[in-house]
């Protein structure tokens, strides 16, 4: 019954030691990953469940980590984790979104406390989107001579370098995303209602390509136009693309939680010279952030290259960075939170790693993204998607 | 350049009235909204940016509530906000996603401290999943004389009864899904992937209706099928739609960020007696329900109703709730976490409440769902969407 997981046992086996030997270093006993991200790179979990608590134990006197969530999902888990069947704890529905009793209460006597971490260091992902303040408290009532820290991350990084297998996933996404980008071009035109735009945008992630089918992306498909493009968080409507405004389309096609993100620029009719001068800077950006991308150099020197030329056109990011690390990911995010292509980050590029790189321009009423999303090789670096890189007119 | 909010101004200030009033009630100063439907609710807030640091702060010495987040994101709230301009307050770039500087810390310092609240009675919503325990961490340490306390769900429960244009909204939500499930019978059968149908109930849900754009769902589609129905929140891959398996779909069309969600089984074949008993189940205790579902019943009423003819049929439901509250929303939930419809909730209702009507059939290996959204009506109940109740056999 159960489904093939999308990597050998071995490899999650090898995940799970690589966590524990950073774990043992930083003197943690026992680790919760509430991050969806973290528990499917763990232990292959993968469902729309981190609406409610949920997480995976990894402790350094236990072989296999521990799966806990609610107890509907632990038939998600009996499917999905490649750990044995009781290593899968799941908690009474009494628990579920119930204010007087709170499954993390459950969790610390029924886990914790029974397998005896009462007095341990025991770390947590304190800055999680599924690690909340009132989880964090009533874990903490149930063991009152543990040693709580934070291991924020700790998972996230070990993440960085990819195996070969998350390569080919990302490489699907990457071929989803040209795809996509191909329908946007095909799609857009000044009159169209936005929401079309999007609708056709989603039934193409989701189809996928070459009998892969497409999951959906950590981020919905943003797409502002015109001064819009200045918040380039906003989600769109039903409101016509208008001539003369630029439109830049930030998407990720995504395969088995993986991501591949580029983004995009049309403009609908005659571009004013701004922009061919910001075309032009991001381009030549681009190209030097990559001929630096490379085994042994920093984060920090992509950046660098990048905002030198940045600076050389006069265009000022206002301290943006210029991207991030990238891989499996849920909601709200598609990024990996750990380093960023910033000048202030000293991080060694390494073979296997994936970033977004992202030098986009949002001044105070345009924006403009030409964007790539790029795999560090022993030799250098590979684009995940093939795409023309330039502004496009229509 | 404001677009157009979805609620006049008055509402909006009606609102937050009505939250001061309870937060006076309860004797809070001031209070942080993290929830990103809270946010909304309260200023028409509305962008994909939850994946950093941002909430609405209510004090009871300000007229206005303060928007705060990352600065690129107040040109969003430029543009979505009821609030003046000096409400609406970015931190520096340089705290996003850097685990040295924290934008609590920036939060507490730059707004909290210089409003005079250090020594206030001060709530967070402690068990969002945008208000993790390192976000409060942060925070109480820039405020040491400050009484901080949970203020989880109280302006949900404020959201509970809804306005005439928010009904309005859900209505047009319960169109588009009414349209997906005609789309998804038009397009499953046997040896379809999964993903070309998702990508089909993803294209109509955005194209929406009667040139209302859809949004996206706080929830992806859920499709399970067969022994994989037991595991309610798998999502989909690429595998076809098999002959002899029900699958049910849940599923949501989204207006403006309301939804109006509603699901449905799709029997391939001859489907065996459990099947056709537990549609008839179903059926009569979905009228059970909505037989005293009205203003001055309880929501346990709801319950008790459709729990008892589920038990004459004897399908034990395990316990789990038979439904909860919607309205505005965003991922990972569309439902809104105050009451639930289960024996133990004595919630009274109220015309203009709405509520996922979900008594779905969990077992072992197989799982069936039929569900309604409801709105309880000065006279009774009127549903969302108009949609053939039953086990469909293709």
């Amino acid at each position: 019954m159960k489904a093939k997981l999308p990597f050998t046992k071995k490899e999650y086996q090898q995940r799970v030691k690589k966590v524990k030997s950073i774990m043992q270093q930083q003197r943690i006993d026992v680790m919760v990953a509430t991050d969806p991200g973290n528990m499917n790179w763990l232990t292959g979990y993968d469902g729309w469940s981190f609406y409610v608590h949920q997480g995976v134990i990894i402790s350094l006197d236990m072989e296999e980590p521990i799966w806990f969530g609610r107890a509907m999902d632990r038939n998600a888990a009996l499917l999905k984790c490649f750990m044995q069947r009781d290593n899968l704890v799941g908690y009474p529905e009494k628990y579920v979104q119930n204010i007087d009793e709170h499954p993390m209460t459950w969790i610390g006597e029924n886990i914790f406390q029974k397998n005896g971490w009462s007095g341990c260091v025991i770390a947590t992902e304190r800055d999680n989107y599924y690690y909340s303040a009132e989880a964090h408290f009533r874990l903490a009532a149930t063991l009152p001579n543990a040693n709580l820290v934070n291991a924020n991350n700790l998972v996230n990084w070990v993440r960085g370098v990819k195996s070969k297998k998350e390569i080919e996933y990302m490489r699907i996404a990457g071929s989803i995303t040209e795809k996509i980008h191909r329908r946007i071009l095909d799609t857009v035109s000044a009159g169209i209602p936005k929401s079309h735009v999007v609708s056709q945008i989603y039934e193409t992630a989701i189809a996928g390509v070459d009998g892969h089918g497409g999951d959906y992306p950590s981020i919905v498909p943003l797409l502002p136009s015109g001064a819009d493009a200045s918040a380039s968080h906003i989600t769109w409507d039903e409101r016509p693309f208008k001539r003369n405004e630029a439109t830049f389309f930030e998407i990720s096609g995504c395969y088995k939680r993986y991501h591949a993100p580029m983004s995009r620029t049309i403009f609908m009719g005659k571009p004013p010279q701004k922009f061919l001068d910001a075309e032009k800077a991001l381009i030549e950006a681009i190209d030097a952030g990559l001929a630096v991308a490379k085994p042994g150099n920093l984060t920090a020197d992509i950046a660098n290259a990048i905002d030198s030329v940045m600076l050389k056109y006069g265009i000022d990011r206002n301290g943006a960075r210029c991207g991030y690390p990238i891989g499996v990911s849920y909601p709200p995010d598609w990024g990996e939170r750990t380093c960023s292509l910033r000048s202030s980050d000293l991080t060694v590029l390494e073979s296997g790693m994936t970033f977004h790189l992202m030098p986009g321009v949002w001044q105070d009423d345009w924006g403009m993204e030409i964007t790539e999303s790029i795999h560090i090789t022993d030799s250098g670096v590979e684009l995940l998607s093939n795409f023309p890189r330039k502004l496009f007119i229509k």
